[in-house]
């Protein structure tokens, strides 16, 4: 199949001057050109889409989210940290049970696409729940599954299981065309102690595995951390051999100058959450910094018990303003700058050729229909329009690995009805 | 006309407990029930609107905007203040003329109506034009015409114009049915000598008319303030005899505690601007301890060219994170705070009786629909689920003043096309 999507401003990655006038051509899962209108042979195409009033972007990369946790939206807010998570989420979470998490990341999933978001990075529980909805939605992500586990049955502690990890591995890395990759959960450095994180880190090396981890999310953990480790936590990740594989490190708050030096030559990825980090009181990360230094900073949206969306347009609007606002410099962390984390910096994360639309790439690609009173009257940086004004009702059609899973704003091949119904049957037997 | 509005959750203002099976009954422009359901004999309305799916809300108050600024939309964005002001939108605004004001005035009446705002209070230049725009689009506004202008003609400096004024309140105090009211703008304190700002004040208190006026937006503002009056911006303003009517204060962001406990036992309603703080990089403003102390905080959106939207649902959801992440406390500025700025607060800051739902009250209603994906499971509290989690795009069907001036996100008896064709023109000419 050979596709033209033609007549939209093309923003082919966060660097490039868009083009006014043009055009997408994609063969099977690939982009096999994007640049300038050219003259079109009609016949030479299988399906023309017409992008007139349309903005078109690489899919966005939401590069750290619990895609399950939709099913939590909104149960609890405006309530401390601790009370929120052990008093309200967790007492929950206990009671998720069999395909929830499927239903809950296919929601997710329903709501990521309508937002833009073509891929994104997960972890939670039952991941292989997750896989599936992963399958099921054509959407593209990376699956993080844990190694170390709590044996509630035997009540024996935090077990290491590298077996049920390297059979998750050998089962979804590359599934469904390559939409799927994997990699390591290992949910942080305060819930399990170093030796079990060492062999997992072994586990990851072995299995070249991206690691997936909280990182210095709260001043408090801060604190524990180095009371723990007696040394910073980066340092205690070096230690454990963490650097020899990507690290993908979500919230990476409590960072210092110190840190940032230290990061600038790990192989670490930095995933900014700013409405979780703010909805929680966590702090404002000082992504500006790490920006300025040349540091992967990625973009995230968390889960929707702490953000309460998973929106990557809603998510850029919020990066981009806080640190200008914060750090009392208009200039900070540009609507360019913001883009970038969210489509590039988190394809680089994930060691994927997703993040841009150019010859070669995946044909995953958003068109945003700038027709909308709320765009008017345009002419601007298409960049900065998608950054400060556009919302995620915007989006008009997705495409993902050469498939249109969204158009006009409808949701292909997916009963959403029956989505949405299936996870209030959820909630409200959680909640009963 | 007797109409209801029926199953819809209710939430008649920001304190009460929502309803979760309510209705509305409106005669004319009036609330006359807004409760619980009960028995409808079908044949007492003469329409009656199913709200099903829906949470009725009162009309969203935008406290501080330049409407037409809109025309402005993404022209210039991460620039430093100064240039951004001086260097781009200043000589811009030099290019204005004519029916400009109008046009900028209706599409963002039309950007506001669809994103759940019903009233707005606004200042900018030509308020004439900004007025007859407010009674084409149906919406209720208060309308700041200054008193204070420069006269390019004959260069005699800045001059006082009393007469404009009072003809402007005469024309336009109360008018399309009561939709218009009128206020006084003195742009700031530091734009103008201080016995002209006297002057209005004391035309102000005669004509016994609320002043608009921006407050406290920079950390330069206050230094010059304070160098220029030796006294603080808030004694300055008491000492004129400000305080003799109600004065509507645009941002405050550089407001300590002592300025806090002065403003106690004032007529002042500051008005907070998040968006618009922090992509100018001007700071964050401590609404959390005005709000402690009692004070009546409204919310505003300001201009377009520094939001880049007039949509309270997105600046509802930035109040409401800003102050928990910078402040370390996620009870801070709740989502019933929130509301009560964007709805009760405005209201009373514009002696209005909108900002609530209640027999008596003005007709302005707004359904939003929750059955989006982005809004499941929903069952959380509505107020919480509006501010955290909904979109403009979720506003169904507006009514203003008993009239409904959108149906199903479509705006009733405006040609939203032209007014885009329009807007898009004048910038082209701007730009040229």
């Amino acid at each position: 199949m050979k596709r033209l999507i033609k007549n939209v401003r093309l923003v082919k990655d966060a660097c490039s001057k868009a083009i006014q006038d043009g055009m997408i051509v994609y063969e099977g899962n690939v982009i096999t050109y994007a640049g300038k209108r050219t003259d079109v042979v009609s016949n030479e195409y299988d399906q023309i889409i017409d992008g007139n009033g349309c903005i078109a972007i690489p899919g966005l990369v939401n590069c750290h989210s619990h895609a399950p946790m939709v099913i939590l939206r909104n149960i609890a807010n405006d309530m401390k940290l601790e009370d929120w998570l052990f008093g309200r989420i967790l007492p929950l979470e206990a009671n998720l049970q069999g395909d929830d998490y499927y239903w809950g990341t296919m929601l997710a999933a329903c709501e990521m696409i309508s937002s833009g978001t073509t891929c994104f990075l997960d972890m939670y529980l039952d991941m292989e729940q997750c896989a599936q909805a992963v399958l099921d939605s054509k959407m593209r992500a990376n699956i993080s599954k844990n190694t170390l586990t709590s044996d509630k049955k035997t009540d024996r502690g935090t077990i290491f299981d590298g077996k049920a990890y390297e059979q998750f591995v050998k089962k979804y890395r590359g599934a469904g065309n390559g939409r799927i990759t994997t990699s390591m959960e290992i949910h942080s450095l305060y819930l399990y102690e170093p030796e079990l994180i060492k062999q997992s880190v072994d586990l990851a090396v072995e299995t070249n595995s991206i690691i997936h981890i909280h990182v210095l999310e709260t001043q408090d953990e801060k604190k524990n951390i180095e009371a723990k480790y007696k040394m910073r936590a980066l340092e205690a990740m070096d230690r454990m051999g963490m650097f020899n594989v990507p690290v993908v490190a979500a919230h990476m708050v409590h960072v210092d100058d110190v840190d940032i030096q230290f990061m600038k030559d790990k192989s670490i990825y930095p995933v900014h959450n700013p409405t979780s980090n703010l909805k929680l009181a966590s702090g404002v990360s000082p992504v500006d910094r790490m920006l300025k230094e040349g540091i992967c900073v990625c973009l995230g949206t968390d889960g929707a018990a702490s953000n309460n969306n998973v929106n990557m347009i809603e998510e850029m609007h919020i990066a981009s303003l806080i640190h200008k606002g914060v750090n009392r410099d208009s200039k900070l962390v540009s609507a360019r700058e913001t883009f970038q984390m969210a489509t590039l910096n988190g394809a680089n994360a994930l060691n994927s050729k997703i993040g841009k639309l150019e010859e070669g790439s995946p044909a995953d690609i958003v068109l945003l229909d700038e027709t909308g009173i709320h765009n008017a009257p345009g002419f601007g940086d298409p960049v900065e329009q998608i950054v400060y004004s556009m919302q995620g009702s915007d989006v008009k059609t997705v495409i993902i690995d050469g498939e249109t899973v969204m158009k006009n704003r409808e949701i292909i091949g997916l009963d959403t009805e029956k989505i949405i119904a299936e996870v209030k049957s959820i909630r409200k037997r959680l909640e009963s």
